[in-house]
């Protein structure tokens, strides 16, 4: 897990790449003739894609070890297949079905190993890309009321935000899912943070339209048919919590004039979503100037920027 | 469609990247930095590798997206795919299978979507490369002669190049196809040259060595074998329009010395093909210096380079 | 094949592109610009990761040609596809499994091309990075012993190896494999050192212990399973090549303080291996620091770097 101070500075540096994007201060010289081993076990396209894309930002190469096509079949170990790569690159990008993978390719490996993902253990750039999201479109992180919202249970992105918000104050959590689905947040989540965060105040709501009343962050997740068993179950839930333009103006709180930011309360919270999306965020809502879930896709190029760079730069 | 001017512009840049690459003027810092995003929802070999290779000679990086090892399967739109590409790239490159699919792409993209074929309707690039090509190779477009030779009916090169090409003037189109195997020139092609070229010249022929004689250029088509309902109907046709160095020689006019642009007919017209070609051109004309297939694909780089650099060049 | 002079320069060239790498001299200007069409009509993954990283480390772009999604299906030729990626590259580097494509397509193509593997033909590069492997272990390749281990019938890199070292001087081989296997050196083999090198010393050896001792090299190669026809035969045999690092330390000569080279040979030989493997090297041997598979691994890069700036540098 990341310090509070690690994660500062990544995210300054984030800020800055955004920056360097921008005003097209960041040329593509900046790692230029370094190479990013790339090497995913499985698919990931968003990750994969912004990776790449960080990476040739900065002009550097990125060399793909596809996995299907690899010695794999032949019988290759993990730890031999990650030498190899250790040996034509300066950084491997790692994603793996198998939680503990980049542990066990960083005790392996000469060159650092950035952990993109593995199985239900950590995927700490989805966690910081939506740390950086919330920060950029709010100012601040201390303070905030966030939503979780769906399959709070199998989401693993949804475990990974709720604990890095520990490094931060004051924040208020909403656990909100359908009643009886067997989705709640898990106990060993919400023990993590009354221990590391015991000033965070949080709620469980099986109401939609409740959970999201007033928040300034609604974090929507998907909710996957096949976690139920009951079809028609599955049915009644998921057209409840399909975020509609209807459902967001009504999330305002028209008893309070101005937040916890001292802003205008009128104002709707921001939107997120690791995406892909299906329906559970009806498509009317993307032209909200709040929908933030491709600003928050984007964002992770600016993440991966940072902590290539911050790996890289200084060799 | 493209205006007159907008396709001048595009061939004199590609002229200048030709001649870039070959005095070694473009030295692969002018897009460096720079992230093109492609997107090839089905296989175009030719298409995607030059499009790479363009943004490569640039400097540039290229993002791939591999559809399917995407969250397509998990039922993500097209529309939200484009969205995120769109923050990842600075530019798009698309191909689709559906018509419409890169006017759709540009209605939500914020960077330029460069439509590399989508579907029976627009193949814009190739049409460019394939103009390019007969202006380099005879100087000029205005006047010529164009043999259009195999499946009329179904080929997208064809009707792409016929539609572009009403934007010169005085040009004799040749429609050579099979007798009785419903491939000749879709009347709406037709329909739309007599409206946008009344200056035109069009003529249809069933004999292939008669429809070739005397033209500046022929453009050969693969005749699909599943096209035919009849299999030995196949067998004939196929055999009469493959192009051997014999006809190829037999198609110069002996009664006439110079040809419309002033040259001595004696030289052979150049032979084009959009490529892959199975048997409709034998590889002994290869060795001709007027087979200008393979050239015409190196010109698809040139042309790409161009529209890659117009696009981003100013950003 | 090549001369003494060429694989003379290649290796020096290979050791400039080692310390460029190391001192950061090598700044990934050097192929800017440059494409390298990358064609493997087989999967390698560490032939075709090596060229990779070896073409981005010059900060050259990579353009590739996958065989699977291409015109192939639809017929075209193999020199038809050689034609349009000479076009669009400055050098091609081919993966064939057929024998003599790597001639067939240089033959065609007006840029160099790189053999990187055809068939049970050659597989130059690796040779070269073998030998770059001894000459950097061991400061010489002259007058060393070298232990070829395992399936020296059907290993195409054992009989690269000893053919290149034909090239140097009075070296001693073990040919190092199971009895009655069927797997022995092959005679063509035997019959070209004599004729190229005859002041080698060649031994056979059904023992592995044996035919180890003393030596400076441990080339292990994998015995595969599919080569028996009893897989009886087959345990007994693999377990008898299993190198551990007891059988390593056993093979240091008690009686002789120093080696040919002058060194105190209480050192242990260094182990090399094509890769990759499975579990003809115990994993334990790893950490031994003369354990040189992963290094030479690594030399790949740096032999394909020379190669590459050699082949487009003077360009």
């Amino acid at each position: 897990m990341f310090t509070k101070d690690h994660v500062q500075r990544i995210l300054e540096q984030a800020e800055k790449c955004r920056k360097g994007i921008e005003n097209r201060e960041i040329v593509g010289d900046e790692l230029k003739g370094r190479v990013m081993g790339s090497m995913f076990y499985e698919n990931s396209t968003r990750t994969k894609c912004s990776f790449d894309a960080a990476m040739k930002r900065f002009g550097g190469g990125v060399v793909d070890f596809i996995a299907e096509a690899s010695s794999i079949k032949k019988g290759e170990s993990f730890e031999d297949t990650i030498s190899m790569m250790d040996g034509y690159s300066d950084v491997i990008v790692l994603r793996h079905p198998e939680v503990g993978a980049a542990e066990r390719a960083a005790a392996i490996a000469n060159k650092p190993v950035i952990n993109a993902g593995d199985g239900t253990g950590q995927h700490p750039t989805q966690a910081l890309l939506d740390l950086f999201t919330i920060r950029s479109e709010l100012s601040t992180i201390n303070g905030v009321t966030i939503a979780l919202v769906g399959d709070l249970k199998n989401g693993r992105t949804v475990h990974s935000l709720a604990k890095i918000l520990c490094l931060y104050k004051n924040i208020t959590l909403h656990f909100v899912s359908p009643l009886n689905a067997g989705l709640e947040m898990p106990k060993s989540i919400i023990e993590y943070i009354k221990i590391h965060a015991p000033n965070f105040s949080m709620k469980t709501f099986t109401s939609f339209a409740e959970g999201i009343r007033g928040v300034d962050v609604i974090y929507m997740t998907r909710i996957q048919k096949e976690r139920f068993t009951n079809s028609e179950e599955y049915e009644k839930v998921k057209g409840s919590f399909i975020l509609t333009p209807k459902i967001l103006n009504e999330s305002r709180e028209d008893d309070e004039d101005y937040d916890i930011l001292g802003r205008n309360n009128n104002k709707l919270p921001i939107v997120m979503h690791p995406l892909p999306r299906v329906d559970e965020i009806a498509p009317e809502v993307d032209a909200d100037e709040r929908a933030a879930y491709f600003r928050q896709a984007q964002n992770g190029v600016y993440i991966r920027m940072a902590l290539l760079k911050m790996v890289l730069g200084n060799l």
